[in-house]
């Protein structure tokens, strides 16, 4: 902090004024340099000084906007670096089946939405959860068609990994007993071991899905805008958005984020990626990855090792504790795998690739490994998505291989509930393993993975400092010595979303000459008092290039 | 000019400073806020403060970089709105025929670059002018044979309109007697009138280009780093790169400024266009028009109506002086024209067309009348490049229909040494007519057409000042009417080119907020004194991003 000395005497206007100036605040800055502060000025979108009340108010002109902390906890934007932006948007008008606590709560809401939904549209999304709703049995389209008969209904379990589909969807789409499991994916089967019993797991998804009529602009619009006004009251202020669109969506979609930036609409700053499968339509365009402005930007390419914990698919070295013939699914071939990330990587495009299970982890380590060889040096970093069972061994190789760990820390108090009954508790103790990595020298970057958990950070950043899953089954923490500090959570949270996307110069910290992206809190999540309410903490105000998104009434 | 009673006191080191300040200069700043400063003060890449020394200096810190400009003329960064980049870096080290004064100054350029040149490869470029070093007469595969015979020599006229290739060339693309003429171009023949005299004109060029190979990577790089140097040391500050490469090129090329704008080596931002034709691919990948970043970015999409009027081939409403029966051609027929015109228009991409040739120019214009009714209201900035004879009933319709003429004066005083034994008297009165559009409301964008002209936007400026062509011929200016001043030439050097690539608000004067592009000019080319020396003033220094990117030593 400069002494108050070296201003010899308050200038009246300042020579170039602020546009905005926020003081009286507990600024948490992550940036080592100045890791603290009172106050935050911004020059159109960039911050422009940190420092004390009386530093920065030197920089007060007749036309700063000038915001009252009022002691406030003030930190960087959340950078939320796995979502999938456009799905979680249209979920918050889709049918709520999460937390339906059992069949009857399921079938009223399913009815209701029916009701209210034009009878020429599907019934998507849902994000039913079978451990909760069904008591760890699998529905059926039976158990659907009680509900909604005449009309095709589509739903998924919350972490996108199987689908139920009533009988009128499963006509529609042509799935029979004659239809066999595609590579990669199960389509669940009555006691006759040939009837579909209407779950289709991962690569099974498709066999429905193609039916559905892909959204409209409008739908996409809706949707983007609804995910928007979401991010800025959780104050989320950047996303890496993993798609999972199809190519016409995808095009879509990017055209509207396009357009939002150009009107000056895009309160949430996107980096969207495309298939891995389809890095090469990406190459051949000539855009790079990081193409693109501060608001909307090609970020990479991204592929799918497995399945997940959930749907018994994630892939495992041993097998499930409740079917010893399954130890998971590769959803895209290993050397396929293979081949895309070395072609994508030889081609100057960034990759992430989803791997859950504690085999697709070590594979997929073992073949960055190799492309990195293959290729050459180069700051690549590679991104795992999830990387949520990892062998002990495997910790070191991320730092190793600078290998950055993606992962969403909601997941944590979420599949805690019951992942020890998939896997059993020796392996749950390597799992969500943070402490271990960050301690083994990996970076890790946070994220929600919405909407298969909520886009809010708050809860997320909770979970990897408490790890109290949310049937309150472990009230000191599920494998505690897996809890990381507060402030590891927030930097993952920030910083580390802004590393793995290659813009830690402009991003993730309150910085002078950063994006001028930060975020209120209604408590300070740094204080020891705090700790076991981070959850409860809400977003007062979120600012984004220097602008107010948000603000709380 | 803010007065100096509003500083209290001089601050010492001032609570934000800057990055760079130029002062103890005249600067022209473009902007009719702020029409003249003596300082800039710049942070980050932005400039910060325009106005005295006085109010600048406040802005001085102990690290902020000092540049005196010692009394001397600054302007903002020239913007060239029309450059093949890549041909013109490559122009450099091609051979150069130009200004050759006769056949045997051309052949012993022509002999000496063929003993310095690896034997695989074709020698292409050369920039010959037929006017001059032949006295208007066209050279044959002959005339080149008798220089290079043993490697395939393809070289262009400077207008890039014709090629003249020699024999080895002709062998090699199988252009014989038997050879139709292509759609759009003509295969110039001997007396027999079947035999190909070496000369291909506009459509017909392909049919030996594509048998060149395509430059290297390393070509490429070479060729861009070669035109990053030369633009520093103009003053070009941002191009709208037309291209005019085949469709690996273009990739390559646009990786290339990526990776380069990816270093930090980027010292003029680029807006590349791709080939109307393929409108559709840069719709698919979903890349909007102005997708990318302050460095670089996708501009829109350019095809060409007509030739040029050197090679006798820009379309015109009555035949051209030497030949009663030839009004040029449509390269591109003007239903597909249209058809694709629409088409990248309703996908939202920014359109921009070459037309030379006043029948060209005119239907070129009834084309944008009817897709902007068709496809409805929007600031959608149609161009027509060149827009270099036209009908004066037409004048108007540029305003009427915010059609933006993006000229390039240097074609003025060089065309202007044959034109009129071309088009005659009366057709080059409305021929570059910059006062007449400028007064019917029409806004101009100024370019270079480099390789075709030089780069060089002072020769460009004088001649659309003083209209002197090259030889002399017209001391007191051809067609002295269209005449205009040199604020308005600078203008459209600058905003003009901001403007039709849809940038005004962050470039094109020098403007607090805006980006920190400026130059320091050896002459105050706004004193009347200067006026008939512009083209002999040369660039002192050139800012872009805020940092030095050339200094004249």
């Amino acid at each position: 902090m400069l002494p108050l000395l070296l201003l010899l005497t308050p200038c009246a206007e300042p020579p170039v004024a602020a546009d905005l100036v926020v003081h009286n605040g507990k600024v948490w800055t992550g940036d080592a340099h100045q890791p603290e502060a009172q106050a935050v000025a911004v020059w159109r979108d960039r911050i422009f000084k940190v420092g004390t009340d009386a530093e920065v108010k030197t920089l007060v002109g007749r036309d700063t906007k000038l915001i009252d902390l009022k002691g406030g906890r003030l930190v960087p934007g959340f950078y939320d670096s796995h979502v999938h932006f456009l799905s979680g948007g249209r979920s918050l008008s889709s049918v709520d089946l999460k937390d339906a606590k059992d069949e009857a709560e399921f079938g009223k809401r399913l009815g209701a939405f029916d009701q209210n939904t034009s009878r020429d549209r599907w019934i998507v999304g849902g994000l039913w959860d079978h451990d909760r709703t069904f008591g760890g049995a699998l529905p059926t389209a039976a158990t659907v068609d009680k509900f909604v008969k005449d009309r095709p209904v589509f739903i998924r379990r919350y972490d996108g990994h199987m689908g139920l589909a009533n009988s009128a969807a499963l006509k529609l789409a042509g799935v029979t007993a004659d239809t066999p499991d595609p590579p990669g994916g199960v389509i669940y089967r009555l006691a006759d071991g040939k009837t579909p019993s209407g779950v289709l797991k991962d690569n099974a998804i498709a066999l429905v899905d193609r039916h559905i009529p892909e959204p409209t602009d409008e739908e996409i619009l809706e949707g983007v805008l609804a995910a928007l006004k979401a991010a800025a009251a959780l104050g989320v202020t950047s996303v890496q958005d993993l798609d999972g669109n199809g190519p016409e969506t995808r095009r879509k979609l990017f055209r509207t984020y396009q357009r939002l930036a150009r009107d000056g609409k895009l309160t949430c700053r996107i980096d969207l990626r495309w298939p891995i499968a389809l890095y090469k339509d990406l190459s051949n365009t000539g855009a790079a990855a990081d193409f693109g402005s501060d608001f909307v930007r090609i970020g990479g390419v991204k592929g799918f090792m497995d399945g997940s914990l959930g749907s018994s698919t994630a892939k495992m070295f041993d097998p499930y504790t409740s079917d010893a013939k399954n130890t998971g699914v590769y959803v895209t071939p290993t050397k396929l795998m293979q081949s895309y990330v070395r072609g994508a990587d030889a081609d100057g495009l960034n990759v992430c690739v989803h791997a859950i299970g504690d085999q697709a982890n070590a594979v997929l380590l073992d073949i960055f490994a190799e492309v990195a060889k293959q290729n050459g040096a180069r700051d690549r970093r590679f991104r795992i998505e999830h990387a949520q069972h990892v062998r002990p061994e495997d910790y070191k190789r991320f730092a190793e291989l600078g290998v950055i760990a993606s992962m969403q820390p909601y997941h944590v108090i979420d599949d805690g509930r019951w992942a020890e009954g998939r896997i059993g508790a020796k392996r749950c103790a390597s799992s969500y393993a943070y402490r271990s990595l960050l301690d083994a020298g990996a970076k890790l970057a946070f994220g929600s993975d919405w909407p298969v958990a909520p886009l809010d950070p708050l809860p997320g950043i909770d979970a990897a400092v408490n790890r109290r899953p949310l049937d309150g089954g472990h009230p000191d923490g599920w494998f505690p010595e897996q809890r990381i500090t507060v402030a590891e959570a927030v930097r993952a949270y920030t910083l580390g979303s802004a590393f793995a996307g290659f813009q830690e110069k402009d991003r993730g910290t309150i910085t002078v000459g950063k994006l001028a992206d930060f975020v209120l809190l209604s408590r300070d999540i740094f204080a020891a008092a705090e700790k076991d309410r981070i959850a409860d903490t809400k977003v007062t105000m979120t600012v984004v290039s220097g602008k107010v998104v948000f603000e709380r009434k």
